[in-house]
């Protein structure tokens, strides 16, 4: 299958990328390179010894992406490109709007043009809010009561994607929701590389072990949990590389969601100590007051994904620790300037 | 005050630029005119002895919104524009996407930029989807299982309108939920005028007791109403145009949400028996079945608008087939070629 990945030079879509290409199909990477580097791209093909055409262009732009499609030729697309810093969303709703919703309808016209009918979306655990049950299957309410508008535009574009197929049968989509990505591939050649602040924990753990952060800020610890601090479904960005290859593989008509996520909770303190042992240094870190929209819990009831992709996750967050301070230390910069 | 209306050329943005006029405001109306007539706005003028600004723009293309802003001065903005027609939303689900959403995303950067603080948005209560209770109020659950595009375009509008104010808290933002709008100013000289076969029911009707169409199709009659037919809030248009006129008095810091109706249920059978008196002839119909997605009742509880606008519906369902009917026999072919 020939795959073209919107956003492949991301953090999720490199290490898809990567996957892909060693189960055998060709990759097409499409980016605008605003929050992401080419080197990602070139690491991957170190890493595969396979080589992957790299269209740059922003998708949200119309005829950006007209041209970006012109003459190509591919059997699937995973959309992965969007902006994504939750607080960013808050202050920014217009642009992230703007951006993730035009890009996503910008390619499913694009898509119809040219008869590519199957479609994997990039969405998250957080269209499913506040959670009225833990673990959440694809059946917990979402699109209800969420906190910010990158949330609102994932569950905005699961809604368009599902509208689309209504009107053009012949599209297969799949919506994936994932839960927390962590890890980097183990070679420590690829891995996530946020700009500015890290808006995620281990990412900041990571650059608190490597001494760019003096420590981290635990936010809340008196949530109802075992420890106080908040539970989540980490998994290991190469298990969910793997979840998008099987939803790939396993396409079928209609649109279908699936959840991506370990079905294990971790908290915020059990994080901070895998990471520690990892690195093998101590991560020094102050609790200070929780975060409005911060909920106690959220853990991914996985079982659709399991059965129906014949999918699931076979990595430990002691492995996507040991994978994340891989590409940290080696990586202090990420890929640099 | 001095008002933009985006969509100003269309049904209820004519009415409304009447009432604005006649209470002594200016109005600018600006409209691509795709499914609205200039000889709208010329009538308007006629009927209130004043000019109306036209700027004719699209306002879902960015660099034609920008000229369109190009010198402009108002203090506020009706935002009508948008495409409206259930069915073909259903059909072209991301044309109806980009043109409603881009449309606002457009408004909402350029009224921040150029200082523009208020805003009324024409929604519908087509957001509360199946009702869970009636009459409904504005508390009723908003934005889940709609069950077109039309519908949830203004639900994620909505939404984007509450968080752009959460970035923007000098926005002050007001959401009419319209229930069904019916009637046309008492002259005749301006109302409702559908391009194609009509949507709604009593441009239908209209067009069947002027002989354009042979008879009425009505979708079901098992429904759990007094006659089986389905019931609805029919608000006078005039009563609509009033209650954008008093929002836009009244306006307060935040993003408020009003429901426009009535308050009374008519069903399907008493429309074509109120139509059918004010036009003095037999309105033929038909029974035929029910309509995926059609609802039994929605009727509106007004009582947040009629305290907090200190507005109320005071035109009778007689009075609005009494006006439609003057509209559509003395233009049988609406604002023509």
């Amino acid at each position: 299958m020939r795959v073209l990945l919107t956003g492949g030079a991301g953090y999720i879509g490199s290490h898809t990328a990567l996957v892909l290409l060693e189960r055998g199909h060709d990759v097409v990477v499409l980016d605008d390179f605003s929050n992401s580097s080419r080197e990602a791209v070139r690491r991957v093909e170190e890493l595969t010894g396979r080589s992957i055409p790299v269209i740059e262009a922003d998708l949200a732009d119309r005829a950006a992406a007209e041209a970006a499609f012109d003459g190509l030729e591919v059997d699937a697309v995973v959309h992965f490109a969007g902006l994504k810093a939750v607080g960013e969303s808050v202050a920014q709703p217009t642009r992230y709007y703007r951006v993730n919703i035009d890009s996503t309808l910008n390619l499913l016209d694009l898509m119809r043009e040219r008869g590519i009918t199957r479609l994997v979306f990039s969405s998250s655990a957080t269209v499913y809010g506040d959670p009225q049950y833990v673990p959440q299957d694809e059946e917990h309410p979402a699109g209800v009561g969420l906190t910010n508008p990158y949330g609102w535009s994932k569950a905005m574009i699961e809604q368009i994607i599902r509208d689309t197929q209504v009107s053009w049968p012949e599209l297969e989509g799949v919506l994936l929701r994932y839960f927390n990505p962590v890890g980097a591939h183990p070679s420590g050649r690829i891995g996530e590389d946020p700009s500015g602040i890290p808006n995620n924990l281990m990412p900041f753990i990571a650059q608190v072990a490597v001494g760019k952060r003096e420590q981290l800020s635990v936010f809340g610890d008196s949530y109802p949990t075992p420890d106080g601090t908040g539970v989540r479904d980490y998994i290991h960005v190469m298990d969910l590389a793997e979840g998008h290859a099987a939803a790939l593989e396993r396409m079928s008509p209609g649109v279908t969601t699936y959840n991506l996520g370990s079905g294990n909770g971790s908290s915020v303190l059990d994080v901070v100590r895998a990471f520690g042992e990892a690195a093998g240094r101590e991560i020094p870190y102050v609790v200070v007051p929780a975060r409005d929209g911060d909920v106690a819990e959220t853990v991914a009831n996985p079982a659709k994904a399991n059965r129906e992709l014949e999918w699931q996750t076979s990595r430990s967050l002691a492995d996507a620790c040991k994978d994340s301070w891989a590409w940290q230390s080696a990586n202090p910069d990420g890929y640099g300037a």
